[in-house]
C-alpha cells in the first residue's frame, strides 16, 4: 500500500454540525460502506476509510469538506474511481461533487484526451480563432438530404459537420449509409474550396457496436467521432480514446447527462462532468447547453465548464468547449468576450435560418468570428 | 415505417401554460431538435416528431404530459431509446419521467430478464418466503478474511451473499483470488448444511474487462453476478443479459444513479429507475435504500420500486426488489407487511453486530422471516 491518495471537494447543504456529520459519514459510505464500529483497527481505518482533511463554511448553510481517498481503492478503474467518488453518495440529497483533486499519478493512470485543443486544430487546418460547428438533422431526413446539407455547411467553411445525436442507426437514416454520403459530400467540399471540414457521426450505441461503428467511421473518412457517454456510460468513451485502432478525436454530447447538474445541491458541479470528467475519460471537445439559450445554465456555470476543460490538470492538454443549444446572432460579440478564441461554437438554428442561401449563412457566421 | 409508437408520461412543473409548452417543446427536442418553424411537413411533421397525446393536471403546478414516439426513432437501441425518452430534456430543470409504457413489440426487442424471481428462487431452493442476503464487507479486508465471513453466513443460511460493490479487482483482494476463495468457501458450507447457498461476485469493471469477469466468475462457480450499471452504462448489463455464454441471474447496484431520483421534479420516478429500466435491461433483483434506512426514500417511493419491479410488464418475468441500505431487525415485521413474500432482504450490519455468532444471526434473522 503506498501513500498515495487523491481528494474529492464535496459542498454540503445544512447546519454546520449536520454538515459535519454528513461529511465524516461520506468517509465510510465511499469505501467501507459500514458505521465507525465495525471499521477494524490498523490498515483499514489508517488508510481504507476516507480522511476528512478540510471542512469550511462556503455559504449561508453550505459547507465544503475535502476528503481524501487512497488511490488504491480505485483499483485503477475509472467504474471504481467513479465509484470511490460518488457511488452511493448520490443516493443522498444535499450533497455535490464540487471539484476534484486527482493528483498527477491517479491522472497518469487514464490515458486523458489524445488531441485535445491543437489536435483538433491541426485537424481542421485552422490554428487561431474560435472554430464553428454544426448539426446535421432533422431527425427524419433521408441520407441524401443529409449528405445534401453537409456539402452546402462545408462549402461555407463550417470546420466541424457532425450528425445530430439523435440519428443512430433508424431505418430511415442508416449509419453506415449516411456515414458514406456525408463523408464523401464532405470530401468533394474540401477539394472545392481548398479547406479541411471534419465529418464527425454519432457513435453512440450499444456496447457491441460501439467500436465497430468507430473503425467504420474512420475508414469512410471522419474527422472524429461524436459520443454521449451519459447514453453509453463514461467507460466506453475512455476505451475508445485508449484504443489505438481509433486514430480520431472524440466529442462528447450531453444527452441523458442533465439530471447530474440540474439542482445545485445534488450531483455534480458543471465544471466537474462537463469539464474534469469529459478529459479524465478522454474526450477531445465536449458539447454543453450555453448560457441564455434555450437550457438554463448560467453564464458562471458555462465558464466553470470551460475553464476546466482548459486549465492544466496533468499532463492532459486542453480541450475545446463546444457551447450549443440556441445560440443566436446578435449573442456573438458576448460569446467571443467571454470564450476568448479557444472555443467551437456550436450553432444549429441561425445556419439554417438565417437566409436561404446556407453557403452563405457559414460564410457570414465566419466573419462574424474574426475568420 | 410503421404506426407503432411507445409513451412516456412525463411531469412537468409550473403553471398551466407554462407546462404546456414545455410539453410541446419536449416533442421536439426529443426528436429533430429543431424548432416547429424547421419542421419539414409530411414524414417528419407526422411520425417522427414526438405527438402530445394527453395533457392534465396532477397536482398545484404540476402536469402531467403523455407523449409518444415512433418506435423506429429508437433503431432498437437500448442508448437510443434512452435518449429519446430524456437524452437533451435531462438538462431543463422541472421535467421528470415519470412513467414508461413501452409497449409489447418494443419490450420484445430486448431481451429483458432471464431469471426474474422464479429463476433466482430456483437457484438458492427456496420457493416461498422472502430471501435473505448480506455483503462481504469492509474493502480492506483480505481475501481470506472475506472467504471466512462468507462461510459462516452460508452456514447460517443466508441465501445470497454478494460483495460489496467497492470491493472490484483492488490490490489487497483481487478479484480472480476473491472469487476463488469466497466460492470456494460457500460451496464448502452448502456440502455441510446441504442449502443452495450463492455467491455473488461483484463484476463491475471497466467495459474491455466486464464480460471476462463475469465468464470467470462462472466458471468459479458464482450463482450470480453483482454490476452498477450506473458505473459501467446502462447497455452494459444489457449486454450480460442477452449474453449466450453467461448463464447466470444480474443482479443491479444503484451506485452512482441516486442524482437520477434525488430531486423530485427533475430526473426518472423511483419506480423508472429501479423498477422500469432495470427490467428493460434484464436484471433479475434491484437493489435500492429501503425507506427508513440512513439513505432518504420514503416508503412511497420505495412501494413504486416494488410495484414496478412485479407488475405486469410485456412477456417480462417479476424481478426481486431488494431493499437495503441500514435495515434495523425490529423493522423487519413492517417489512415482511410492506413488500410481502417476492423480496430479498439485504440486511448487513445486523447480521455482523448481532452478536459475535454470525452463524447465530443468520439463522436468527431467517427465524424472523418465517423461515
Amino acid at each position: 500500500m503506498t501513500e498515495e491518495r487523491f481528494q474529492v471537494i464535496y459542498h454540503i447543504s445544512g447546519a454546520e454540525a449536520v454538515a459535519l456529520e454528513k461529511a465524516q459519514i461520506i468517509c465510510l459510505e465511499q469505501t467501507v460502506e459500514v458505521g465507525q464500529e465495525l471499521v477494524p483497527d490498523g490498515f483499514i481505518k489508517e488508510h481504507i476509510v476516507g480522511r476528512l482533511e478540510q471542512f469550511y463554511s462556503v455559504a449561508s448553510d453550505c459547507y465544503a469538506a475535502i476528503l481524501s481517498y487512497a488511490v488504491e481503492t480505485t483499483a485503477g478503474e475509472l467504474t471504481q474511481l467513479l465509484n470511490v467518488i460518488f457511488g452511493n453518495t448520490s443516493i443522498k440529497p444535499g450533497i455535490r461533487v464540487q471539484r476534484l483533486i486527482l493528483g498527477e499519478k491517479l491522472l497518469a493512470q487514464f490515458g486523458g484526451p489524445r488531441f485535445g485543443i491543437t489536435g483538433l486544430r491541426q485537424r481542421v487546418g485552422i490554428t487561431t480563432k474560435p472554430l464553428l460547428c454544426t448539426a446535421l438533422k432533422p431527425m427524419g431526413k433521408s441520407v441524401t438530404e443529409l449528405a445534401g446539407l453537409a456539402y452546402q455547411f462545408a462549402l461555407g467553411g463550417v470546420d466541424i459537420i457532425k450528425d445530430d445525436h439523435g440519428l443512430t442507426n433508424q431505418p430511415f437514416c442508416p449509419f453506415t449509409a449516411r456515414v458514406n454520403a456525408c463523408s464523401e459530400a464532405i470530401h468533394q467540399a474540401n477539394r472545392q474550396t481548398g479547406k479541411h471540414c471534419i465529418y464527425v457521426p454519432n457513435i453512440t450505441a450499444p456496447c457491441h457496436q460501439l467500436r465497430e461503428r468507430a473503425i467504420y467511421a474512420q475508414e469512410k473518412g471522419a474527422g472524429a467521432l461524436l459520443i454521449a457517454p451519459g447514453l453509453t456510460g463514461f467507460d466506453s468513451l475512455r476505451a475508445l480514446a485508449a484504443d489505438e485502432a481509433i486514430r480520431l478525436p472524440l466529442i462528447s454530447h450531453p444527452a441523458f447527462l442533465g439530471t447530474m447538474v440540474t439542482h445545485s445541491s445534488n450531483g455534480l458541479a458543471h465544471g466537474v462532468l462537463f469539464g474534469q470528467l469529459q478529459r479524465l475519460i478522454g474526450a477531445d471537445a465536449v458539447i454543453y447547453p450555453n448560457y441564455g439559450g434555450r437550457f438554463g445554465f448560467t453564464r458562471e456555470e458555462c465558464r466553470a465548464i470551460a475553464d476546466s476543460c482548459r486549465e492544466p490538470m496533468g499532463n492532459y492538454p486542453p480541450i475545446f468547449p463546444m457551447p450549443g443549444g440556441g445560440m443566436r446572432l446578435e449573442k456573438l460579440p458576448d460569446l467571443l468576450n467571454e470564450y476568448g478564441n479557444e472555443v467551437v461554437l456550436l450553432v444549429g438554428g441561425a445556419l439554417y435560418t438565417r437566409s436561404p442561401d446556407i453557403v452563405d449563412n457559414g460564410r457570414y457566421i465566419l466573419s462574424l468570428v474574426g475568420r
